[in-house]
């Protein structure tokens, strides 16, 4: 019997879980990974390098790597000193061969045989591009670093979502989406992960044609000033938007609850875990489980947002065992 | 019948070629590297990050790879911008191994091995140590950068050439030279590559107890300020001054001349070519050989005497077929 093929669609860490999930299963795995960061060390390789994105697509490869953990351990490894701090290796290894061998996906290609990965990872766009928003009261947000810090987003409203200059799809990712069995969507970022893939031109009418089932891993928190308060069906809805005709088949929702210490943490700083309330009417199938990870991490000494964030979290097992069923 | 087993003693340049030429062989190799070096992109790392050299070490492992071309060109590729301007991906590459496993030579093996590299590469110490030289005039010069690029060094005269802090050998590359067939020292910078692996206590001992060959391939080029109007003898008798006796069996001698275009560009550098003059009474066998390499470079656009040396040079494979027979 000829393997499933299954596309993943999303950045950097959701797509990490999803992947490193799915990796332990006999499929086809293709990770379509959004180009759309310019911020850290990804955002001053293309600055200084003029390199395409490398950070989510490490993240990818990382996931998908059959060697050992310490190499893989080697390419998520973050310099802490110097000129080369914050920069981690993997990053910098994709940037040389993107420079070695003139262009991003032929450099991709070496590191894909590097780490041995299983299945493929292929960015949304080989075009250097940027990801704007247009929010109601006119004014402009001009990279996804200034989107992802911007917490006035939800408030005054969004008019447009674009990439500029306008991305060509990449041709071998719309190829593998149109033949695909399964195309999963998130978790992740969701306007600056998940719907930078979704406004690359011909992407969305790849998944459009697909007889594939399309699947949606809702995130687990809000994000503030994004999505606060968004409850299940504001997130499909505004992914379905993107498709001529509604496309998400299926949504994976977690009901398990997070440790109250950590919700509590969360919701200090203004981050609530997602809602499912409206459950009638749906032209879509919600399965409701227990897809949260266990791990428990200490966190008296997190100080910040982001450390805290990866807290609530997937877990990779429990999501690919869902996926696959 | 066991493999032949071979060592090579010296720095980078000079063992990338001898190496690269072994490698062809059905040999036991091992490449025991200088750890002396602390300039240009290797300096910066390790001051920065406290990481011990990487550059020489490099320099052999891509010369012992068995990988694609491309991938061995991404181990020597050199950033040309922004802040990573100068470093060598497989140095950056190198020094995060060594972060991520906590000690050099587990980085090191690990990078053999993405490497797949035939044989080994063992630093020839594993401590961090600087070159130091002390002058006649009581002037002292700190490292081997310093050293380098200090002309002085032959008119004024060397004390004393020594490691600071003294250097413990490598354990393994010991037992390697104990047990070795033949030992391969040279090509490479006189006083900073192939010097520097003899001052290391228990190097030069350990030479002299093997049942090895040695065999000391002579420089092609006299270093202005450090080694102007040597001849051969000069070379030999300073090396086989670090054994209670001589150690040198055999001496690699080129006699072939380079083109009087690229000879005369030297001379007006003040780097001459080594003379084989004073023949007899010798305690060591020269072989006179044709070991010149006959790739002429365009050399119109040279403005620099480091980039200038590169074009007289041993070839790898003639020299490997000399020490090998």
């Amino acid at each position: 019997m000829q393997k499933k093929k299954i596309i993943t669609i999303g950045g950097g860490t959701g797509s990490f879980t999803v992947l490193s999930g799915l990796k332990k299963y006999d499929l086809d795995i293709t990770a379509v990974v959004s180009m759309a960061d310019d911020g850290g060390s990804t955002g001053r390789l293309r600055d200084e390098l003029g390199v395409l994105p490398p950070g989510d697509i490490r993240q990818c490869l990382v996931a998908l790597s059959k060697e050992s953990q310490s190499l893989r351990d080697l390419f998520n490894y973050r310099f802490e000193a110097g000129q080369l701090k914050g920069h981690s290796l993997g990053n910098i290894f994709l940037s040389a061969s993107e420079k070695v061998t003139g262009n991003f996906s032929a450099g991709l290609r070496m590191v894909e045989k590097v780490l041995n990965i299983k299945g493929r990872v292929l960015p949304v766009t080989n075009d250097n591009t940027n990801l704007y928003i247009k929010l109601k009261n006119g004014q402009t947000l001009k990279s996804q670093n200034e989107i992802n810090h911007n917490n006035e987003i939800q408030k005054i409203g969004i008019e447009n979502i674009y990439l500029k200059p306008k991305a060509k799809p990449n041709r071998e990712a719309i190829k593998k989406i149109k033949k695909a069995d399964i195309i999963v969507i998130g978790p992740g970022n969701h306007y600056c992960s998940i719907i930078p893939n979704l406004i690359v031109e011909g992407i969305p009418e790849a998944i459009q044609q697909s007889q594939a089932k399309v699947v949606y891993v809702c995130n687990l928190v809000n994000k503030k000033g994004h999505t606060e308060n968004f409850e299940l069906n504001h997130y499909v809805d505004q992914i379905n938007s993107f498709f001529k005709k509604p496309r998400i088949d299926k949504v994976l929702f977690n009901t398990q609850k997070p440790a109250k210490e950590i919700k509590d943490k969360y919701e200090f700083y203004g981050e609530d875990l997602v809602k499912f309330k409206i459950k009638t009417n749906l032209n879509y199938e919600v399965r409701e489980v227990d897809i949260l990870s266990n791990i428990k991490p200490k966190y008296s000494q997190v100080d910040s947002i982001s450390k805290l964030r990866s807290f609530i979290r997937h877990d990779p097992d429990k999501l690919a065992k869902e996926i696959v069923s």
